[in-house]
Formats: structure tokens, C-alpha cells, sequence
């Protein structure tokens, strides 16, 4: 059988992967007159003399919905709410499984932006976070501003933020490997969608100088056709040289290549072309923007991928599972940047340093660790 | 310690009573790789082609959302839907224990008729039914009307169906007991709200000839001033004679009382006038219309109730856990008045001949046959 015979056939076993178990079990009328009526009424009340206590009483305190509109799924593109659900469950799956988080999935049958927030708002209130996925971009972007305005319980875009939380994980490790600085940096980012977006905005923040974006077009400069609001808000703060060219172009000479974008764009040559070690994450999944083993032959010093199969997997469940844990923990109105910093600080911390090299620069997925460091990192930083 | 204090104290053990809990395991990447990315696109695939597919491959397959505005909770009313959660839970808790279906609670952050009708449909893909509790009449007549025409599984709103299918299996059990027939008997409903209309259609679908509806001002009839649109509806198919006065003259001569309305509102005195072997459902919660003992003491021949602590405890929850399942287990795309019928027959039928008598016309609620039994009689009826 191949995996995707198993995958199918295992998925049909399970019809469903998530359940949903009680915490107390019904099984006398005494069962009955505490968890149900009438003894239920006293919780209620409580709760509706202050609602916070709903985090006390309910399972908003350990519950997130994982939510989407199906337009933008893995690399299937947009397939709607009820094909988009595997998806949504998995990830349900591994909030559970990494974090010990409660999770829902919520697929929506609208891809209308406003009808989007209307409605998380209007079921946010048995939500302690929202994690929105595979929401194609850039209206991604405003339903994530308009729902972190609206609500007061953590709005967390994984696509964007959990991506970008652990692409910097993987290059605070990957420079001390190659010894560079952050200041010194050329940075390439290929994508110019949620994770472009998030990851250079995350690298800026924590303190590169010299990001270029470029996309399908090539480099993107205030000059190019075709931008979106956000990406023309993101070129107030990248390409301040103004370079325009190809792909190839942005290469040259480049410390860090960064690519959330197409299989097979980057070609040995335009690896050559970068500084000496070269730290270089192709994340295009499954098939990278160019293989690992191939990008190193080129001469990249260290290589990230998405992959299972090659070292320096960087994979969003070393994220978001501990992100909400804490978020979720210390009651966290929202995930701010400092969060986000923090933790891909504790994920990059996780490996030793007498255990970093080139082919060791993040931690493995499975690393029991991993969730309460990010999430103590995450629970330090709320005000 | 108080059973009010103990729910207080094991509800904030519990704190959330739902989790939701993976039916499959990631330990490995081997896991990963099948539950979620890469193998996780291949089940997506099959439903982006048949939505069909998703009861195959997808938690819609068990899955219904219990949901509410909180706009008329319990006895508690409009407190708003973090202070229903509670209750809400406490369903999804039952839904699991009696039928072993899967609910989940959606308690909505608004109470326009128009935002929740607009916000259930975008929830529903992930869902195989929708369940509706505490909603405020009228309101929840449209919305349940909206929501059956607009969407393709079952919608029930249970404080309607839920309880005139018990009322009705009660009634069929009580009819036995005293010896009379449907069509001849005068039967007056106290309540003329979402739970007390639903009784009534129902009681009026089985075959029952004269039904009168009460509210605090007395006998609804057509010259009642106030009525909203659908008891107005309801004075086409009641009260065919005109009777207007109390609920007292409604209940002199009358053979059956169903009171979902409030405690204390019977007197000794209306039971007492009422004709000999009369069947008296007073189910006001926690206190009834009048205490079972003393409508007994008072003349009615068989009396039902909504507490735990008197015979003929008449309880939804004999009702929706297997109406849902035998739903869930069919496709069905709607509850049909067939279904409901068959389910009100079918949990009467519980109660064998020869144990049937004045204080045993109602299933035990922990009854392990009830949920099948119902589920097959919904089953069976699926078109």
C-alpha cells in the first residue's frame, strides 16, 4: 500500500478524527441534576454576573477553533469548506497531541471577507483563540487585523505567524552555525503571500535591515504592477535600495534565501551565486524550491526545509501548539510580536549549543519539550 | 455540601466539560505524514470532488452543533451566550453519554434573527446536524424554518421537538393507562411558547381533535390581543370553538393538562374540575405548574412531571440523543413530523404492557435500549 492508499484508507477507518468526550459521565440522575439541570443553572449564573468567569466554568479555557474558508488549502488552492475539513481536524489533531490543547475545526461556507468576521465574532464566545488557516491572501490579512480589533481572546494566523515563528527559529541557529550577524544580512524572501508576508515582518522586527520580497514576477519594488495593500505596505520597509531583476538577480550575493513559493524556482546556479555560506530554507511543500541535498552540493552552508525526510525539518506543530497552550494558560488577550519573538527564541534555544551544526539547527517536532518552553516563553510576555 | 454548591464546585474541576479528543494518534513522523501533511491532502481530494464524500472521510459523519444565543436559558433567561455555555456543554455531554454522538456547543455572540440564520449556515460544513436550544420564541420558530429550507441536515430545536415528542409518548402511555381515546379527549396546553406551540402541532399531527393553548392571560383564542405571528397560526388549528376566560374555565371538563409555563399556576381546585381520570403534565423547571403529589391527592389519574424526584419523569433526553443518531446513521436530511411520531411511539412502546400503570407510563432516561430504539423508529422513516 502506498502512503496514499494508507492516508486514504486510514482516514476512512477514522471517519472523523476528532471526538468529542466528556469530562464527567452521565450516569445516574444525580450525574444528571449536577452536569445538566437543574444544578447546571448555578455556573450559568455565575458566568452572567461576570463573563469572565467563563474562563473558570467553560471550556473556553482550554478550546481553540481552527478555522477556515477552504481557499487556500496545502497546495490543493481553493477547494472549499467541506474538502478543506481533513485538514482542519488534523490540525485539531495536533493541538491535542502537542499541546495538549482543545481544538475544533470550523469551516466556513463563505469566502466573503465580512461574512468571514461577522461570523467568528459571533461564535467566538465558547472560543479561548481563533487559529485561522489556509485563507488565501491578501484577504487574510484584513480578517486577521479585523478580528484581533474585535475580539478580545487571541487571533492567531498560523500560515503567517506560525511559519514565520519558526523560520526565524531555524536562522537564529542557522547564523551562529555560519557565524554572521543579523545586521550584516542579505535576506531573499520568495512568496509574496501570508508566510512571505509574516516571515518578513518577523525577520525585520527581530532586526534584520535588508529584506528584498520577490514573487513569480521577480523582486518586488515600489515600481512593480500588480501589488496588493500589503505588499505595497511592504514596500516601505524591504528593498530600500530599490532593486528591481529576477529571482536570479536577488540572489546574487544574498546571505539567507527564505522561499515559501513554487517546486524547483532556484537552480544551482543562483545558489553559487550567493555570499559564502549561504543559509538558504526552501519550504515549497512537498517538492522545495530546490532539493537539500542538491542546494548543498551548490555550496549552501545550511539548508531548512519542510520536509521529514532531510535534516532541518521547520515545521509550524514545534509552534503554534505551545503558542496557544500559553496564550491559553495566561489568559492572553492576544499574541503580540514580543510573544512571537520569544518564542522562536525558545524553540532556537531548544537545540544546545554543543549539539548545533549545519544539519542540526532546529529541534525535532516530537521533542516533549517543546510546548511548555514555548509556551512559558509565550505566558512571560503577556502584560 | 448542597447539590448547588457541588455543581458549582465540579463544574470548576471540570472547568469545560467537552474535550475533544483524536481518534488517531501522532507519535511519529510516519503518523504526521498520514493524519496531516502530505497524506492528509488525499481524503481533501476525494470530497473537493463529491461533498458527499465528507460523511465518509470527515467528523460530519457524528458531529452536531448544539447552539444558542442564550437569549432563554433554563428558567434563567436571556443571560447572554458565555453565561449558556454551561448548559450548552451539558447537552453536548448527553448527545455523547445517550447516544454516543458527537455535539459540540456554539453559543452565539448575537441575537438578530438574520446573524444567526446567516452564522449557522457558514458553520455547517463541519457539522451533520444542527441542534437548537434556548432560543426565544418567536425568534427560534423563523430560525429553524430559515434553517431548514437553507440547509441539507437536520435541524431540531429541541426545547420544540425534543419535548413534544416525550409529551406525546407520555400522553400515549397515559391514554392507555385511563382508558380513553385521542379523538375524544379535551386537552388544554399551558405556555404558548416555543416548547408549548411545538406540543401542540404535534399533539394536533398525531390525531388529538380539540386542544386549547393558554398563556398568563388565559385562552388564547382569535380575539386574544398580543398573539405574535405564529401563535396566531396556531388560533387556525385551536380552540376551534372560540372559548375565551382563564386557564381555570379552559380546564373544567378538560381530560389532559400539559403545562410548560410556570410553577404554582394550578390550583387543587382546576384539577378538581377537570373530568375523572384526567392526565396532568404539569413540567415547569424546577417547579411545576402544581407538585405531582398534590395533583394526585387532588383527583388527575396519571401525572407527569419534569423532576427526578416523582414517578413519570418525562425527559428530553430520552428523546434527541437517538433522534439524532438514527439522523446522523441515515443522511437524513431532515427531522421529518413522521420521525417525530415514530420517535414518540417508539419510546412509549418502551414501557412493556404489563409493567405499564398510572406511575409507569415513561422509559427510565438511563434505559440502555432508548437511544437504539428511537434511532431505528427515526431510521426507518428516512426517505
Amino acid at each position: 500500500m502506498t502512503n496514499s492508499e494508507k492516508a486514504i484508507a486510514l482516514h476512512k477507518e477514522w471517519n472523523g478524527k476528532i471526538d468529542t468526550t466528556p469530562k464527567c459521565h452521565v450516569k445516574s440522575r444525580e450525574d444528571l441534576a449536577i452536569a445538566y439541570t437543574p444544578g447546571v443553572a448555578e455556573p450559568c449564573k455565575i458566568i452572567a454576573k461576570d463573563k469572565k468567569e467563563a474562563y473558570n466554568y467553560t471550556i473556553k479555557s482550554n478550546t481553540v477553533a481552527v478555522v477556515s474558508d477552504g481557499s487556500a488549502v496545502l497546495g490543493l488552492g481553493n477547494i472549499g469548506p467541506e474538502a478543506a475539513m481533513p485538514v482542519m481536524e488534523g490540525k485539531a489533531v495536533l493541538f491535542k497531541e502537542f499541546g495538549n490543547v482543545n481544538a475544533f475545526p470550523i469551516c466556513l461556507d463563505t469566502q466573503d471577507t465580512e461574512e468571514i468576521i461577522k461570523t467568528v465574532i459571533n461564535i467566538a464566545p465558547a472560543f479561548g483563540g481563533i487559529n485561522l488557516e489556509d485563507i488565501s491572501a491578501p484577504r487574510c490579512f484584513e480578517i486577521e487585523t479585523r478580528l484581533k480589533e474585535a475580539l478580545d481572546i487571541p487571533v492567531f494566523h498560523d500560515d503567517q505567524h506560525g511559519t514565520a515563528i519558526v523560520v526565524l527559529a531555524g536562522i537564529i541557529n542557522g547564523l551562529k552555525v555560519v557565524g554572521k550577524t543579523k545586521e550584516e544580512c542579505h535576506v531573499v524572501v520568495n512568496g509574496a503571500g501570508s508566510a512571505g508576508v509574516a516571515i518578513t515582518k518577523l525577520l525585520l522586527r527581530y532586526g534584520f535591515k535588508d529584506v528584498v520580497m520577490c514573487d513569480k514576477s521577480g523582486i518586488l519594488s515600489k515600481a512593480s504592477d500588480d501589488l496588493n495593500w500589503m505588499q505595497k505596505e511592504m514596500m516601505e520597509v524591504t528593498n530600500l535600495t530599490g532593486k528591481t531583476g529576477t529571482l536570479a538577480d536577488a540572489l546574487k550575493g544574498a546571505d539567507i534565501f527564505v522561499g515559501v513559493s513554487a517546486p524547483g524556482i532556484v537552480s544551482e546556479d543562483m545558489v553559487k551565486s550567493m555570499n559564502k555560506d549561504a543559509i538558504l530554507f526552501a519550504m515549497a511543500n512537498p517538492v522545495p524550491e530546490i532539493m537539500p541535498d542538491v542546494a548543498k552540493k551548490a555550496g549552501a552552508k545550511v539548508v531548512g526545509t519542510g520536509r521529514s525526510d532531510f535534516p532541518n525539518q521547520v515545521n509550524n506543530v514545534v509552534a503554534f501548539p505551545g503558542i496557544f497552550k500559553g496564550a491559553l494558560e495566561g489568559h492572553a488577550k492576544q499574541i503580540t510580536e514580543e510573544m512571537k519573538l520569544a518564542a522562536a527564541l525558545a524553540i532556537a534555544g531548544l537545540v544546545d549549543e554543543k549539539d548545533l551544526n549545519e544539519d542540526n539547527i532546529m529541534p525535532e517536532a516530537f521533542d516533549p519539550r517543546v510546548a511548555d518552553v514555548v509556551s512559558q516563553a509565550v505566558k512571560a510576555n503577556i502584560k
